[in-house]
């Protein structure tokens, strides 16, 4: 049975984040994508494949099979993959005391969804409990985020929230609330941590003002050379590699 | 003086690789950019702006004023910038000897053009002496390369160079040629060091077998939580800020 056109703008839609907030679900395409969230036992909602996939779910919801020029219509993007997938988007919330907890990194207004599946993934690399994201971050449910998390997305708790008060709580908490700058103390004498929040601002203007005051305690990674600043991403994977040194 | 159709055709010809090759040019557009180049004192041959830019040039060659029509036909990207400017390419070439002194990041078959500036953004900040490039790297004169180095473009020696041949002569001068993977001593092990090459392979498929040959110890970033891999950029950043500790 052929897609009808109120289908067809409905998954077209998901690729604002309105739609996916009001109709409470999000696409992913491609095989590679879809196949790590089966894997992480994402709860996908719906399957879209064309013959060229059939077969190739093991688990999750059946294919509903589609022709190219179906595929070419709901496919978020200019070469459609051979599956589409649709994701329930379930916003996770913060648990009283949590924060004060295990490791923390917290995303002030990184915009990049490249960068910001990039830091799922190496949170997810070193076991952090927790990924916060301000509400002016890239949107998690965004498929350029899940696609650069390479499955990450379906592992890591994340949690969009307002960082500040989320930063007083975890600080009230005990955990001390990292933050990295120019200045500060060296990561190179950052003891391993079980229970700290490592606060990642954007590259160009450094974490918000209002994030800037839960800090406790500057970070500086040592600069031996020229460039202005380091990427985001790289900068929060040698803070977090150090807290979790053996 | 209106662009000639030659003009023009050759500008947006330097989006390719092989006219680059050819023409011994390439192109980079953004205020941005474009200043981080002239600050850092690149060699710019031509630069082509709209009125909006006009007295924005504060060193390197005059702009030549275009209409914004004129910009959107050169500009190689569908939302054109004011200003654009042309550099002359030039391949830096590997002197006797070189590769036994001074810190190397070696990059094999990273294609990710993001990727490749982003580290040699990272080469810059732990002031590394060079970056080398394999052939099958992204190309070190793309747009999209240059953008990402954020002005390091213009600092970092960088070579495009077979890497085995350079990776072996790199041991036999005594530098340490450490490669990433999943298994190996820690990075946490690993001491400081003035001389050695830290090679990073692509994600997928890690280094290439000739370029493994030539690795002389295996480092690997300890890994606690469900993560497949870490970002290319992210791993050589915790690798290169170890061998820079103080």
């Amino acid at each position: 049975m052929p897609l009808t056109k109120a289908e067809i703008t409905r998954l077209r839609d998901l690729r604002e984040k309105k739609h996916r907030e009001v109709s409470g679900l999000f696409v992913v395409e491609g095989p590679k994508v879809v196949g790590e969230l089966l894997a992480a036992g994402a709860d996908l909602a719906e399957l879209y494949a064309t013959e060229a996939w059939r077969g190739g779910a093991k688990t999750g919801p059946l294919p509903r099979i589609v022709t190219e020029a179906e595929m070419a219509r709901i496919s978020h993007y200019p070469t459609p993959s051979e599956v589409l997938a649709v994701g329930r988007l379930r916003r996770a919330a913060l648990e009283s005391g949590e924060l004060a907890r295990g490791l923390t990194l917290a995303l002030d207004g990184i915009q990049d969804p490249g960068n910001v599946g990039t830091l799922l993934r190496l949170a997810d690399w070193f076991g952090f409990a927790r990924v916060l994201l301000s509400p002016d971050s890239a949107d998690l449910f965004s498929q350029k985020v899940i696609n650069a998390s390479m499955g990450s997305f379906a592992r890591v708790r994340a949690i969009t929230t307002e960082l500040a008060p989320a930063l007083r709580e975890a600080a009230a908490g005990g955990a001390p609330v990292l933050g990295c700058d120019l200045a500060g103390d060296s990561v190179h004498a950052l003891a391993p941590a079980a229970d700290a929040v490592v606060v990642i601002g954007s590259e160009g203007r450094g974490p918000s003002p209002a994030v800037r005051a839960t800090v406790t305690r500057w970070i500086t990674i040592p600069r031996v050379g020229g460039a202005e600043s380091l990427n985001a991403a790289v900068a929060a994977g040698i803070v977090c590699a150090a807290l979790r040194r053996a």
